[in-house]
């Protein structure tokens, strides 16, 4: 693959039917430079997740075929499932993971949503790092409502679309379209039962309540395990490393009486991310990535 | 590059005539399946230090034409230095990286050293990995008596070559071919001006005198800054990880009333043993490199 690459998440609102799912895998990765790495489809949600890496301007064509593939199969009409969503192909998140800018992937978010309302006529609100105004950076702000209440919340002024009429798709709705980011899944395990202590900590650590600022963490509990787990995401791993997670929750729950048995992280992590731990934990004085020899390898010249 | 690499880090007795140095470079990486990392040369030791790395037969090729480089440019008889050395083209070991085993390389070392004697007339003794007799495996001990030792000492029953006769060659002496592990130099720095400190804990975490098996260390002085230093050699990362290494110095500093103050990677490092010290000091329950997000697009088929 190329020396550009980004790294697309797009989730859709179809988590049952294979044939569906098949078909828009098939859609993203029928170009020649993008790469389908994952589909995570979740019935109970009725959600499917795919993952796809590439230059940017294959990843953004990928996208547009997924739309083509889309909206004729999913009918948000029809459409129940757990996850809040008020699209068809509901968020498209752009991610720079080598040789590109967080600009250049807004760049590309605005790119996809011009062509998404003007060939699919499908409205097209900007999220994240791509947001057109502050109170829009936040998805969760963005999607409330869903689509069965996006009839009216188009109508208001504060929710005109970036791009496209004040009128839902009928059967597709609108779709939420961003740069943010990589996103690490950060479980730390406890070594305790009692669910208050992880909520505690979750609250005690994540951005939103005074912990850290690229942190989302809830409390949760294991029940095969007989213990339990705070559960996180660490939105800027290269801001709020894992290791500074990590040692904030085994402080907290220092202050509980309780150890940390375990961690996990859940899907793909960056390699930058783990050099960063290495490099935390090791206490190295002078670490460079153009030291590890896999990189010397890659990128030294012909010849 | 292929998906087969092997390093190579053949040294040379001739650290300070650039245009001899160069053209040795030159002759390395003129294969088209090889690259030149990196050369370090050091006047007072007369020795360069080269790193390669390519598929198999590449390497094989590129050592073969520094011998044919370095055998007209440099004469032992002449040769004034401070590292001990017996040979021209001193040392040539071969570390497996991506897609060969230990045994790969200990064969790659029997063909080059069994063509090095019947092209160049050099003796060839094999070392470590592919030494021929247990006593072979320490490359100290066969370059005991160095190039002026060695007229008499290839004459003993003992210290025949693996391949030639026992006859040394009149300027480039006899070279020792072999097959290692990657070696990470690594150095742990202690807040303390003492270098009998730096000495005992050395003392304590070598393999040689009762510490951690793949572990070769010195105490140092680090007079500029006052500090001394731990100064390592971990010649299997894989059986002694660099975590093991760095907690076994700070518990025996902390013996001593003295913390690390700091650690440094000399040169490079293969990925996994920073994805190694990640997972350990994150507590990771269940790590798999297929994880990291540049595997996978590098090892996801085209499509």
């Amino acid at each position: 693959m190329g020396e550009r690459l980004v790294e697309s998440v797009p989730n859709v609102s179809e988590g049952r039917d294979r044939a569906a799912i098949e078909a828009m895998a098939a859609a993203l990765q029928s170009g020649p430079t993008v790469r389908l790495l994952d589909v995570q489809s979740d019935p109970d949600h009725h959600r499917t997740v795919f993952t796809l890496v590439g230059d940017p301007d294959g990843v953004a064509d990928a996208i547009l075929r997924l739309f083509a593939a889309a909206l004729p199969r999913i009918d948000l009409r029809l459409h129940r499932g757990e996850h809040p969503r008020m699209g068809a192909v509901d968020v498209v998140p752009f991610v720079p993971v080598r040789g590109v800018t967080m600009a250049d992937c807004v760049a590309l978010a605005r790119r996809v949503g011009r062509e998404v309302w003007e060939r699919f006529r499908v409205p097209v609100y900007l999220y994240e790092e791509a947001a057109s105004r502050p109170e829009r950076r936040d998805l969760a702000e963005i999607r409330r409502g869903e689509f069965e209440g996006f009839a009216d919340k188009i109508l208001r002024e504060e929710w005109a679309p970036d791009f496209g009429e004040r009128v839902l798709h009928p059967t597709a709705g609108a779709t939420a379209i961003g740069a943010r980011e990589f996103l690490i899944a950060f479980n730390v395990n406890l070594g305790t039962a009692d669910l208050k202590v992880a909520k505690a900590i979750a609250r005690a650590v994540r951005g939103s309540s005074g912990g850290l600022r690229y942190v989302k963490a809830l409390g949760v509990a294991l029940a095969d395990r007989g213990i339990v787990q705070v559960s996180m995401n660490l939105t800027n791993y290269k801001k709020t490393p894992l290791a500074r997670a990590l040692d904030l929750v085994r402080s907290e729950a220092a202050r509980h009486g309780v150890a940390v048995v375990g961690t996990e992280i859940v899907g793909l992590v960056p390699e930058e991310a783990l050099f960063s731990a290495a490099d935390h934990y090791l206490r190295l004085e002078r670490f460079s990535p153009d030291q590890v020899l896999e990189r010397r390898i890659s990128s030294a010249p012909d010849g």
